[in-house]
C-alpha cells in the first residue's frame, strides 16, 4: 500500500511519533514459528533463488523435503473422493456453518471407518472433525493446556506440537526414539521425564520423520507406561495404513482401555489431498476417563471458539470413505514400496550418510550425516542449504525435527525424479568428501 | 465406545484409580466457550425439544437467532461462486497444502477487490487468507497477544473476540455503542478505558448485532481517536456491502494512514456461504507501522502454526470475486431491505419491546425488553427460552452479546417466515403482558 499523505494532524494535536504505537510483539510466538517445517524448508529453498553460476540452470528442482506428494501425477487422489466433494458442493445443501464438532453423518462415517481396525465400536460422539491434522493438534494442545502442565514429545519429531504446546503455555519435554531399535519409544526416558504435571505423551505411527511402523507389542508397552504414569496417549496416525514393510498398521486405539487415547488423523495423506483440510480427533476411551476428567468438555469448548472445516467437504466424507476403491490404496502403497526400495538402495552407496533402518511406512526416512567424512560442511542446515544451491535438491535438515546433523528424506515422489535427486545427493557428497574414496 | 474389559492389570502392578489421571481442565476455557452465540442459542433451543403440551406441534420452528441465512432458498449463493469452486476442485491442481499466508493469485484478487473502495491500492502482501472471519479473529488476537496487553471491544458485540482474547491471556475491555446515536462508538469511553497496554480497538461495521452502518465522518473520528491513543483499529467488515439504508458502506481502511487498520472480512455473508470457510485479514497501513512494529511478522508466524483454508476454495477466489454478477448482490440487498422493513414495522406494534433504530445493514436489529410491562419474565434468557418453548421462535438473548435484557433479532429469513415469527413474538408478549392493554 502506498502512503497517500493523509496522516497530517489538522487539529494541531501532537501526532504520535512513528514508534509510539502500543504494540510489542510476542517474541515467543516469533521464535516458535521459526521451528516449523515450512519455515526451515523456506530457508533451505532460498539458496536456490540466489545467484549460482556453478550449476546448470536447466535441471529441475527435486523436492525431497515435503510431506505432500499430491502434485506428482502418480500420487493423484481417488476419483471417488473428487466426485463425493463435487456432489456435496453442487447439491447446494451444505453452504451453512456446521456445528463446532462437525456434521453428524460425517462423524458417524469416521467412527465406522476407524472401528474396522478396533476391538470395540466407536460412536459418532467419539469423533470431532477438524481442519486437517494440524488443527487437530491445535485443538488437543489447547484443550490439554493449563498453567504448569507439560506434554511429552518424541525426538526426532514434528515440531508443530512444540509450537502449539508452547503457544498455549504448556511445557514440551522430549523422550528419545531409538534408531537402533527401529525408532521405538525409549520408555525408560518417558518414565524419567514424566511428573505429576504431565498430561499426555505423543506417539506418531507410522512415523514422521522416521518411516517406522510400531508393532502391537510395542504399542501395548506404550499404553502400559502411560497407564502407570496416569497420562493420556495422543496417537498421531495421519499416516495410518501407509505401510509397506513387515509390520502392518495397528491403531493405538486398540489399547484405549489400558490408557485413554486421543487418535488424530485425516484424509490428507491416505487420499493425498492435504489441501482439502479435513481431519479428526477421535477418543478411544471405553472407560469414560475423558468424560470424567472434562477433557471432552474442553475439546468441545475449544471447538466452539475456533474455525471448522468447510461444511461441504465434511458432507462428502461418508461417500468418500465408503466408495474409495481398494485399487486406489493398493496403487499408492505399491508406489511407496517401490520408492522406499529405491531410496534405501541408493542411500547405501553414498559416502558420509548412514541410514539405520529401511523405511516401512509414511513417506520419510531419517539418515545420519557423518560430518567427519565431509569437508567444509558445518552442520545439517549448512548441508541442506548447499545441496539446494549446488544440486537443486531440497532435503529437510534434522534440526527441523529436533535431530541435529541428520536429514529427513522424502521418498513420496515419482520414481525417476527420486533416482535423479538421490544421484545428485551422491554427487554432492562425493564432491565434498574428505577422502574422495567412495563406493 | 463400550468397555471391552481389557483394563485388567495382569502383572499385578497397582493400576491408577479411575480419578488418578493427571489431567485437570482449564476452567477459563470452559467458561469462555459458554459465551459463544452457538452455546447460548443451543440453550435457548433446548427448550423446544422438551415436553410441551401447550403448543401445536405442527408449527414450524422460526429461527430468528442465526447469522447464516444460507438454508433459505431466497438466500442461495451465486451460481458463479459454485462454478468457480467446482472448477478448481475438478482441475486436480489444488489438492496440495497452500502456503501459510494463502495462494498468491487469491491474495491478489482480494487486494484488487477491496481496493475498489479505497484511496490507495492494496498489494497481495497486504492480504492473509483465513478459514472464515472466525479464524481471522483468532489469528489477529493470537498475533496481538502478549502478557499484560488489553483489547477494546464494543458492547453490544460479538463475544468471540472476548473468548479469543481471553484464551490468549489478553484482557478484554468494553466501550459502549450509543443506541440513541445510531449505535455510534462512545469515543469518550474509548479514551477513558485505554492505557499504555491497549493494543487495539475493534469496530464492527456494518454492525452485528445492531444493524447500524457508520458514516464516513464517524469512522474518521474513530481513526483519530485510535491515533491519539497509539492503538490499531481492527475493522470487522464481515457484513461489508450488506447495506440498504441511508448510509453506504465505507471501509475503515480509508483511514489507514491516520491509524493502521486490520480489516477482517470473508465471502461468508455477501456470498451467503459461511460453510465454505474463506476469509481474510487485510492490512491498511500506508505508513508501514505493522511492518515496523513486527505485527506483520507476528501474523505470519501464527499462520505458520495453524491450519489454512482449503486450497481449492482459495484457488477459486479470483474467479468468484470477478465473475459474480451485480444482479446477485442486488437481489440479496433487495430481500434484506424488504425483510428489514417488515421487521421494523412489526416490532413497532409489540408491547414490551422497543427498537431504537431501524436496521440499515447486516442481518440484525437490537430491541430492548421492557420487563416492567411483562409478567413472569425474569430476564432476556428467560424470555428467549419461554418464547422458544411456547411459540417455537428462536431469538438470541442480549446476554450473548453482552447486553442484558435486550434481544438480537435476525431478519435474514424468507419474508413469510419472518412475518409468522414476529406475529408469534407479538402473541407471546401479549399473553405475558401485565396490562393486557396492547396495540
Amino acid at each position: 500500500m502506498q502512503n497517500d499523505g493523509a496522516n497530517a494532524d489538522d487539529d494541531g494535536r501532537q501526532a504520535p511519533p512513528p514508534d509510539a504505537w502500543n504494540f510489542a510483539p510476542n517474541e515467543a510466538l516469533l521464535r516458535l514459528s521459526a521451528l516449523s517445517v515450512r519455515a526451515v524448508l523456506g530457508k533451505v529453498k532460498s539458496g536456490i533463488m540466489a545467484d549460482n553460476p556453478t550449476i546448470a540452470d536447466s535441471r529441475p528442482v527435486i523436492p525431497l523435503g515435503h510431506g505432500d506428494p499430491s502434485a506428482f501425477p502418480c500420487f493423484s487422489t481417488a476419483p471417488e473422493a473428487v466426485s463425493a466433494v463435487a456432489a456435496a458442493l453442487l447439491s447446494g445443501r451444505h453452504n451453512s456453518y456446521s456445528s463446532g464438532v462437525g456434521l453428524e453423518p460425517a462423524r458417524r462415517a469416521v467412527a465406522r471407518h476407524l472401528s474396522e481396525d478396533l476391538p470395540c465400536e466407536l460412536s459418532p460422539d467419539d469423533v470431532f472433525l477438524t481442519g486437517g491434522c494440524s488443527q487437530a493438534i491445535e485443538v488437543v494442545c489447547s484443550a490439554l493446556a493449563r498453567p504448569g502442565a507439560n506434554l511429552l514429545l518424541p525426538r526426532p519429531g514434528y515440531r508443530f506440537y512444540e509450537a502449539r504446546a508452547g503457544f498455549n503455555g504448556m511445557e514440551a519435554r522430549y523422550f528419545g526414539l531409538l534408531p537402533e531399535r527401529g525408532w521405538e519409544v525409549d520408555l525408560e526416558a518417558v518414565e524419567a521425564i514424566a511428573d505429576g504435571n504431565t498430561v499426555a505423551m505423543v506417539i506418531v505411527n507410522p512415523g514422521n520423520p522416521c518411516g517406522n511402523v510400531y508393532t502391537y507389542d510395542h504399542l501395548a508397552k506404550v499404553a502400559e507406561t502411560a497407564r502407570k504414569l496416569g497420562i493420556f496417549v495422543i496417537a498421531d496416525e495421519v499416516y495410518a495404513h501407509l505401510t509397506f514393510g513387515k509390520n502392518g498398521f495397528v491403531p493405538m486405539g486398540v489399547f484405549g482401555s489400558v490408557a485413554p487415547v486421543l487418535t488424530l488423523g485425516s484424509i490428507s495423506k491416505r487420499w493425498v489431498v492435504p489441501g482439502w483440510r479435513l481431519g479428526w480427533i477421535v477418543t478411544n476411551d471405553p472407560n469414560g476417563v475423558f468424560q470424567r476428567t472434562k477433557l471432552l468438555a474442553s475439546i468441545k469448548s475449544y471447538l466452539y471458539v475456533t474455525s471448522s472445516p468447510a461444511t461441504f467437504i465434511q458432507a462428502a466424507l461418508p461417500e468418500l470413505l465408503e466408495n474409495t476403491k481398494k485399487e486406489f490404496f493398493d496403487k499408492t502403497i505399491d508406489i511407496l514400496r517401490q520408492t522406499a526400495d529405491i531410496c534405501w538402495e541408493k542411500l547405501q552407496g553414498i559416502n558420509g550418510i548412514t541410514c539405520p533402518s529401511k523405511p516401512e511406512g509414511s513417506m520419510f526416512v531419517m539418515v545420519k550425516l557423518d560430518l567427519s567424512c565431509l569437508q567444509d560442511i558445518e552442520d545439517d542446515m549448512d548441508f541442506c542449504c548447499r545441496l539446494a544451491k549446488e544440486e537443486l535438491v531440497v532435503v529437510l535438515p534434522g534440526c527441523a525435527v529436533g535431530y541435529k546433523n541428520w536429514l529427513r528424506v522424502t521418498f513420496a515422489i515419482g520414481p525417476s525424479s527420486l533416482k535423479d535427486g538421490l544421484d545428485r545427493l551422491k554427487s554432492f557428497c562425493l564432491r565434498h568428501s574428505k577422502s574422495k574414496k567412495v563406493i
